[in-house]
């Protein structure tokens, strides 16, 4: 067996699937975000690939096999070779022709199926492939969880109704419910927002983790949804007719929002209820930049009992812009603020289209200005006067301000309703394990792909597309299945069943230990065998846990007296067993 | 069945492989070069991959898999970044870091094998793996057969000593004859050179086939060469004491050779014998550019009956000018000329670092010369006097003319002698399916992979290197076993065994052939079914001698009384079975 274990964690590793997939020798890196496959990594990855391909094929897909190398021509016809921006790897051939390294390949299966079909007749169709991907992340990081070149099953379906998109969705969608519980790994379907994808109904396979990098939230009543796609519940606007009018106010000692809110409340408080942090205005000077470069700088308002969320505004603010794709989101810097004078920090007030009596002309930045979707008309806010220590109290939407446009822009709080009433949201984190996608006609659109329906009219056909990520499966499995000593593998994906280990150096044991491993593998099991003579049980058990077999059978002093140690590495229960049940031992093991 | 078969040839298709391929849907092109894999090709590409996997681990080799994209460093240590040239494809990351697409791994293993092991005791160890390979090609051609991304089996074996080396390539010289054997495909291994991936003992497996880009010689005695790595056999050296002088002679009217040693028979014709095209000593001049970009003008001699191999020149003229890596080597253009006006065309003597009272200061062109190792000493020539319709004649090497080194520079003609004198050569074509290499100490010495051996010494491991085209081999394959009507697949590597075709659109047709299908699938054996029910069975029958599957059922009018036609795809034989015997016929074919 090719393989070394380590004792040191390696120095990039931040999360503990990281660490013990490489000090097991299961994976290495070559470079930054990129990973070699080695004999025990590669075996569990070969069966979480064979549980994906049979349940793919089960719903009726058709496996076949894509270039990662491919012309620049497609993605330019869909717009993604802008719109991935700095995440695509691109390269020129020896002729200077363009070339990138596919992220995933909804242009490339879109223009097959238009080389190969023509009728309805052909249609339903899916196809899968199993295909290393490349995406040139920022920040690859915790090892195989967000890489550069990593291991996906996508698949495409293609339909001429929007009934039979949503057939193919839902197929998809059982069969990616069965593989993670094949595989053992907790998942939430979650809606999703769809990003670079485009297309319309969108959900994400998550898996709750702390060491996810996406968060989310669900209800008890079954709302979950990423935070992106997280709709705000819009409370109705309310009249505003006898509302007092607002006015300008010295606040030259708030430099907080608690000590505005408590200013407010001695100096000028509500009859109906005190103000709270929820009642003031925050407005935050944002820049967006396109994946074509173009850089915006924006204005956005919300409650101050909230932070903008920029995950959230980069997945709703592209339509607001008239931005192709996911644009990039940051604070504003020093640079831009120095461009637009008009911005007092601190002191910012609401961008407005209206006639603002008290706020005047200095309200008017000529900059967007974007609202989150609860201060609808008639609510009364504190906010700055976009003035040095002033503030405006009273401030009424609808009445003294309005915006170009509302945005999903703000934090979601745990206790915030769910969107289809199913009760309050809690918070947690997830990893993606999986997303799939209703591409609708996006795709077909751009490349032409039709099809003669039944009255021999052309239509264009409408697409799914769904993703598992299969090299991070296999590292959320081991940040599931592991503890303190090492890996712990399920039964059905483990690289071996059993874990065969020589206690000592003697021959007798050494052989003893050889003899069961044949046997065990002769009834069928797959066996490690670690006869290692010059290393001692210490570091063989050492070794034993840290790969994570999920049954060990130690071949010790007792083997002369015809008894081993057979353990199960979950719960480290050891019993010794007579050599003549050892392989009935196993299996109870394997299936319990 | 996501299937559509074409009538007409791809048009960028030169040899039939491509064409039945393409045609019958098992791949399909994406870019020049670069091929997209349907249902039907991938299902034979894993099986031949299965092959491999079997016969690689029956040595022992163990399974990993590195990644293609990877960074520039190794290659940069062992200098490969460079000597590529513009066949590697070369990208850089968002942070401007280089990287490339490898075509092979060398680098990578020694690195992964130098971090795991650092004992004698690990080695030997041999690693392997079937992974997506890339090189730019300058001409992609013949579909699959040279592609720019392809599939490889690479391996790489490393040991302690030279004897241990000599074990490993054996080992897998052996496997690879299996791997063939089991393929079907008729292969030669032939001695080759070893190019840019340097070392020292090297074979290719050469399956013989007009369609192949790689030219051969064998001999009846079991000698077998690329021939870029025939090695001349070389004249003994003739005692030139009592040779004539030669002399210079207008030849006014001698534009070809042959006209040039009819006027030397008649005006000066020897005692001994005849003057042949043997004897005149053609100086050719050639541009020879590094990897580097470096361009230098050479003039090579050889005997006027052969021309100069431009590969094998490319193979063995490296050495003699300091070049790393395989250079490229072109006729010298009209400006090389221009800039050397001592080479007059048609007319041009031998470079000479002896006194030649014949050529005079004419003779000295300051360029490199290299001979043709048959230009022995005391070997008498008729060759051009530098001087536009002026030759010399009798001219004797070692006496009148030298040069700056022997190369072999001339082609291959059948008849040569074999080098081990195992008789005359023929000369054949045939593409290159496997390549085996004794790389010796070359990469383990640039990146630093040493063990300690028994004596606790460091010492440099000693590797090979050993490469497979998978995706090459299907090709071949298809090229080796096709007809005018498309292509027959081997029983073990055929997508499917069995092409069950309704040949009629009536129901007790399409039914009867959907329960025939289901009956083989359930007796174990891999059926296609053919029940589009609006298509002809005249396109049918095309469409199963298209596909290549070995055995086809056709349903049709004889099924009401129970009967059905079983034809075997190879010989055309057909034969009406009974229902009850149709398993049985099938699997006589298969074994047949």
């Amino acid at each position: 067996m090719f393989l070394r274990t380590l004792r040191e964690d390696p120095v990039d590793a931040e999360v503990m699937s990281h660490k013990l997939l490489v000090r097991a020798g299961y994976i290495r890196r070559a470079a930054p975000g990129v990973y070699s496959w080695l004999p025990l990594g590669l075996a569990v990855l070969t069966k979480i690939e064979r549980i994906v391909r049979e349940e793919m094929n089960a719903i009726g897909a058709q496996e076949v096999h894509f270039p990662a190398l491919l012309p620049r021509e497609p993605y330019e016809a869909s717009g993604r070779w802008t719109e991935y921006g700095e995440n695509l790897f691109r390269l020129k051939d020896r002729k200077d022709a363009d070339y990138l390294l596919a992220p995933t390949h909804e242009e490339m299966f879109t223009l097959l199926v238009k080389d190969l079909y023509s009728s309805y007749k052909d249609l339903p169709v899916s196809l899968y492939q199993i295909q290393t991907k490349y995406r040139d992340e920022a920040r690859p990081r915790a090892g195989l969880l967000r890489g550069r070149e990593f291991i996906m099953k996508d698949s495409y379906s293609f339909d001429v109704s929007d009934e039979g998109l949503d057939a193919s969705y839902e197929a998809h969608r059982q069969a990616y419910l069965r593989i993670f519980e094949r595989l053992g790994l907790e998942v939430v379907p979650v809606f999703a927002t769809a990003g670079a994808m485009g297309g319309s109904k969108s959900e994400e396979f998550l898996h709750p983790s702390e060491a996810g990098e996406d968060t989310f939230v669900r209800s008890a009543g079954g709302y979950a949804a990423n935070v992106e796609a997280v709709a705000t519940t819009v409370p109705e606007p309310i009249d505003f007719t006898d509302a007092p009018p607002c006015r300008v106010v010295d606040t030259p000692d708030t430099p907080t929002i608690s000590s505005l809110v408590e200013f407010a409340n001695a100096e000028f408080p509500q009859a109906s209820r005190d103000w709270t942090a929820a009642d003031t205005l925050k407005n935050v000077v944002l820049a967006v930049t396109s994946a074509e470069g173009e850089r915006q700088i924006v204005v956005v308002g919300m409650p101050g009992n909230r932070e903008a969320d920029l995950k959230r505004i980069e997945a709703n603010i592209g339509a607001l812009l008239g931005f192709a794709g996911e644009p990039d989101v940051e604070a504003a810097t020093d640079a831009d603020f120095a461009k637009h004078p008009g911005l007092v920090r601190g002191y910012i007030g609401p961008g407005t289209s209206l006639d603002s009596p008290v706020l005047g002309e200095k309200s008017t930045t000529a900059l967007p200005y974007f609202l989150d979707p609860r201060v609808v008309d008639g609510t009364t806010w504190i906010t700055g006067a976009n003035e040095a220590r002033k503030h405006v109290i009273g401030l009424v939407a609808g009445r003294d301000f309005a915006a170009d446009g509302y945005l999903e822009c703000a934090t979601v709080l745990a206790g915030d309703p769910a969107p289809d009433g199913s009760g309050p949201l809690e918070i947690a984190r997830g990893m993606e394990m999986g997303h799939i996608f209703q591409l609708g006609r996006k795709y077909a659109e751009a490349l032409g792909l039709k099809v003669l329906d039944e009255n021999g009219k052309l239509v264009t056909v409408t697409m799914g597309s769904y993703g598992i990520g299969v090299s991070r499966a296999l590292a959320a499995i081991a940040e599931q299945g592991h503890d303190e000593h090492g890996l712990i593998w399920p039964a059905s994906l483990a690289p071996a069943q059993v874990h065969v280990v020589a206690a000592g150096k003697q021959a007798e044991i050494l052989d003893g230990a050889a003899e069961l491993a044949e046997s065990l593998e002769q009834a069928g099991l797959e066996v490690l065998l670690d006869d290692r003579p010059k290393v001692s049980p210490g570091v063989k058990f050492g070794d034993t846990e840290l790969l994570g077999m999920p049954v060990i059978v130690v071949v010790g002093r007792a083997f002369k007296d015809g008894r081993v140690e057979v353990k199960d590495r979950r719960s480290g229960e050891r019993t010794e067993v007579e050599l003549a049940n050892v392989e009935q031992a196993v299996r109870q093991l394997l299936v319990g």
